[in-house]
């Protein structure tokens, strides 16, 4: 097909040139004495990504199924008991891996398209005197039902039931894209992958463990070997890896820790709200809704577009892959058929998210929702120009011919502006 | 900035990534044995993109400059008549070189926004009894302005006149974007780059010779080395070349042509027209009109857009570039500030144009011109939905979660197209 | 540092250019419909490599390790007892992680620089009557000691044994390079990695297994999640991945695939016989041994050099890598200090490796080993040069100048075989 | 063919993968606000690498051929007269060019293995009483015979004459490796090319004018359209070019830039003297001749060697091409046949020119050279050795396995400097 697909899937996301560049090298000696300089860079700048000056950030070759599995692996034993919401599809599949660990769940059901219920929490763990529960497992933004939880009120449902239980975080499409306080917070562990926010290839689980989930390696009992963070600990502290490490993969988090905090991460997560409302301007102006039930849980990452009677997501998704080359997520678990999502995060801009709002209008058409095409695009597009920041002054005059001219201008000045014309046409 | 770039300029045009791959890699010895094999299957494959059979097709580290150059050096000598409609600031910068060369230009003045004058071309001819001219210069598709010219109607001014003129085409962003027939029109000297419809990037200049021209070279008098066809002609016979070429560009050349021909050159062609008149659509739409006087000038690869009285075009360019990452071209000479152009060639689909017009609307709209948001994109989209290919069925079931499920799904099937669903989530 | 590292540690291996290229795209929606096409070629011709037609390949992302766990995880249970020799350090892990997962491990010492212990394996097999050994895992190519085992003979032990055990191989440092036979053999658990024969970056660990070994998944109560191959199973089957694929990773390992099935495998395999073959010599010119006892366990992947008394093989490693850009292998374990390794494996032809011969010359030279400098380097040169395969007529005449010539030749033909200079120069 | 090929023709070079990535990259409006930026720091750090303070660096897309002819063309008139010296296959093909342009060459022959004649230039400079000479072109590395002029010599016949000819040099295969000093010898207009010390591909032309050259612009009546210097200095005065320049290439040469400077200019001078003194060792331990006829004329970045009676040397560069992936370049004009090449220059160390050696030495013995396979390489790798710079101490502990060991050690430490070992392994 030719020209660029469009990626909108809600992860993995476009790829920034710069990190691809970055990959694109010979490879080198782990073990080597000049090695561990990099990777130190790295275990600091993650740091400030998680938003942690205690906290320890791992990197493992995996995704973030690995990384929810060396959480919880490292940190409970078998018959261990954790309590977790679950509200999409996302939070359901945590809570399997975690009985699969041999974890005891207490599931809360949440409808899908709501978040983290702050207030059942809190009256779990202040009833839980014994303290039974150990953890805490929630999903930070739910990427299937575009559902951003507060993290922040969940720890202060922990504080105000004086529970020690760990608390665990999915912030696998937040982090890095939405607001995420590892130390405010007080998260304990905090779950991430390449493949979103950090506009990487997939191919790393990430984790960062606060000193009090440290402190529970010794005594949790789960079997672990290549997730296991005591090796990582002990390897990591002179900038080496317990085994051979995704060298090529550590080069492209150097150079997305570098776009990161070029760009200033209060930067990209303003960012990320300007297009997400941008979005659901779009998704207003067609007459639909979001997946979300309030706005306090829209997701700035991903929207979950409900479909209305009649119509299946699905084929919304066939249509905008197969002809518009535009990619976007499916419906998953008990939302499947029933919505399609747009991914709006990592490497992104205004007209990347206008050309695949115009091809959604297409596919929407096609399959036989009555939307006005360019009624989306129009209302995002409003949205964008009213909040663009201001032009600084042009550096110096312009230029025009866009191809060859060795000789003297045809045209003479036509005046106004032309200094530019009269200079260079 | 985060994103990517819009580049929409009419050239140099975005380059496939197939492309950019095939150029990364190590030099290699091009004098070696095993060299000519590739080179030898560009010129192959040139002559099927250019439609001769009889022709031969040059290579040249360079720009389209230098292959204008190289045409008019190699066929010519000082003091040489030729004539030559000027309609646009290609058209005029051809004009010029040739001049410094030492040649004679009858110049036809022709307003800009037509194309080249057939019937005055045939009458100048007519009256030339004595083949005092020896050449006729062609822009086919002239950038500045967004006219593409009828070569097959020139080539029968000629012939009418029945006048030995050799006929030189500019096509440099024509050829492998709308249909250019050298053997039909009986061209003898096709000139062209290799950063628009060849979707390289720039630094090769190609032209491609007629029989009839080669055999001229002998006794063609202006100076000539580096852009000399004789020695090409002698060191192109074995597959290599009189200096060192520039290699990564001819391994993208390879790719480029594959890309070319997989596609397939009258489908090529078609994609052009229909994006052009999805491009032509929104214009419409907008209430603004193009620089080509009539649609038998309409180019389909580049548009060049009248502003309204009082609105200078260099403001929309500049508003588009640094507030919304989209590269437009500017108004050339004397159309300087009078216009902006979109690019619209090369590797290109339907959502990067309608990120490109989305972007285009909010700049106008920016600096002053009160065009209704999306509007042009809705009508280019209307476009582009009603002149979709059919799509084929679907290979298979789809498939859905877009990350970690490593374990049973939670949600059953929910009827329907479900498959998806009750199979992955 | 100018110029290239000469990577010659036993893996990661240099990847090929083509390799790399292949990795260097955008990302893509590894749920869409166009998705799984090319991972269904992985498996495929994955089953070429292990040379199996009833086993089924998988492939992690992860390394090495997390194939050895997967391998076990898999197919077997707390408290459930295996055999394993050990004979280095890699078999010293594998046993080790085999232990972390609550398998019993009957460790069968055998000294560093000798193979798998076939009588022996054949004797505690046939005493065990019962049964209860339910696996023997063994290292094919021990990468610390540069021993090749038997595994046919071990296969033959067991049959002997008449033991329904199943057979473990860590094929990390000799699949894509050293003949291995997953059918012939009977294995049941293959484990590799990325980084060794098949020249890509590291990233992946692969494994392949048995219908019989699939056929444990039930039974076997290890916890796994992300390494569970009932849901690799059920997704691979239709192409698709239970969680986010390193999809550039897939990429790689599809030219990886395209470069070993073109070269061949014998190709690849007699190849490896030639290199190593000639890098022996070497050895033998310096005066130095191998840790490798005897010639049966030589391999053809890594050869590990003892140091003569009073030298440490970690001062030769840290002169060649810091002097000379050669990246070497240590001794590791019990070996630390006590050898160097050179590898030998993946992408490399004699030159490459006369480069590194000649720079561990050097760096021995410079910590004191009285070698003759170039001794090594001949000895390897001479193997090389009298098992060169005989060269193919020339294609043709070839070329000469290497860099500008537009004009004609200043030197005539001075006979001999001169064609190419009156030709071109 | 496994592994890298070993490219020592003498240009083109090694690209370095540094300056790969940099030109892996989106196309851009060379026309946008935003351009200027990054071309105008080439023409500043240009002048650093030409020596330069007042003379102006330029860019064409071509090669060393089309700099040549920018050179001639723009500052010299058809019939004018100029002498250069002959004594290698590139100063002839510069000689032809000149004559193509209609200039007058007086063509000073000397034998091929000398440089320029600087007394004879005098002593005709001193007898144009009348100043007719216009020119003197001097290339300063002949790569046809590896022989390096005294270009400072030159300028002082220059002003010993006291003669206003202008002074043109090629340093092609100098620039960048060899010690080039345009303002303190003077030079009026130095030509080079991508492809050789600045380590790029092929594809650009370079030269660099003093205020002199740029002063005969006007009255230079060569045609030229492509190559003028007058569109290039208007339109450089604001960081653009006179028509689409080859973007991906100025990427490229400013990462080559980054890489000259941060080695430092003497450093690379320094280090291409010992890779060239190393090369000559090996020749001398061959028992072979350098087509220099005395040390003064040696070149550091190619070696021309002589072949003994009844050798043809094209058959040493086939053996070592076909057989060993080892590009060596002929012997051109009249030395065809007579010598082969080694180039050593741009992006090298000592491993990648011991393999190259250690490879010639096994295709010449193949051919029937009588030479001992080693002796060459003993020698130059004995000439690195004793002219190493000291190593600064190790940046703590190294490291040490290679791949998988998520477990504790096996081995204990092994005394000395087992600090890694324990830690580690």
């Amino acid at each position: 097909m030719p020209g660029r697909n469009f990626l909108f899937v809600p992860g993995p996301t476009n790829v920034p040139d710069r990190i691809l560049r970055a990959m694109h090298r010979a490879m080198e000696d782990h073990r080597s004495s000049a090695f561990p300089e990099m990777p130190m860079t790295l275990f600091r700048d993650l740091k400030k990504v998680f938003k942690t000056s205690t906290g320890q950030p791992f990197i493992f070759p995996g995704s973030g199924t690995g990384a929810w599995e060396a959480a919880l692996a490292n940190t409970l034993s078998p018959g261990d008991r954790v309590i977790a919401p679950r509200y999409g599809q996302f939070s359901h599949l945590w809570i399997e891996l975690a009985k699969r660990l041999g974890i005891r769940v207490d599931v809360l059901e949440v409808e899908w398209g709501e978040g983290a219920p702050v207030e059942r929490i809190e009256e779990i763990l202040t009833a839980d005197k014994q303290h039974e529960i150990k953890g805490v497992l929630i999903v930070h933004n739910e990427t299937a039902t575009g559902v951003t939880s507060d993290v922040g009120a969940v720890r202060r449902a922990l504080d105000n039931a004086k529970h020690p239980a760990l608390l665990y975080v999915d912030g696998v499409s937040s982090i890095a894209s939405i607001d995420f306080r590892m130390d405010e917070w007080r998260v304990d562990l905090a779950v991430t992958g390449s493949q979103k926010g950090f506009m990487l290839p997939a191919g790393l689980g990430m984790l960062c463990a606060s000193q009090l989930a440290l402190s529970k390696l010794d005594q949790a009992k789960c079997a672990r070997a290549f997730f296991d963070l005591g090796d990582m600990v002990r390897s990591n502290a002179t900038g080496y890896f317990p085994y051979t490490p995704a060298v090529l993969m550590l080069h492209g988090l150097r150079e997305s820790l570098n776009i990161l905090l070029e760009e200033g991460l209060e930067n990209v997560y303003a960012r990320h709200q300007r297009l997400g409302d941008g979005v659901r301007a779009a998704i207003r102006a067609w007459g639909l809704k979001l997946c979300a039930k309030a706005p306090k849980w829209y997701s700035n990452t991903v929207s979950a577009i409900m479909m209305p009677e009649g119509i299946n997501g699905a084929d919304v998704i066939d249509v905008a892959f197969r002809r518009y080359d535009l990619a976007l997520g499916a419906g998953l678990g008990r939302m499947a058929g029933k919505l399609y999502r747009i991914g709006h995060m990592g490497d992104l801009n205004e007209l990347m998210l206008l050309g695949a709002l115009s091809g959604a209008e297409m596919a929407m058409r096609d399959v036989g929702i009555p939307i006005t095409l360019g009624s989306g695009v129009a209302a995002a597009a409003e949205h964008y120009r009213s909040t663009a920041a201001p032009l600084p002054p042009r550096p110096g005059t312009p230029q025009s011919p866009d191809a060859q001219q060795p000789a003297s201008p045809a045209g003479a000045s036509v005046g106004g502006k032309q200094t530019r014309a009269a200079v260079k046409a």
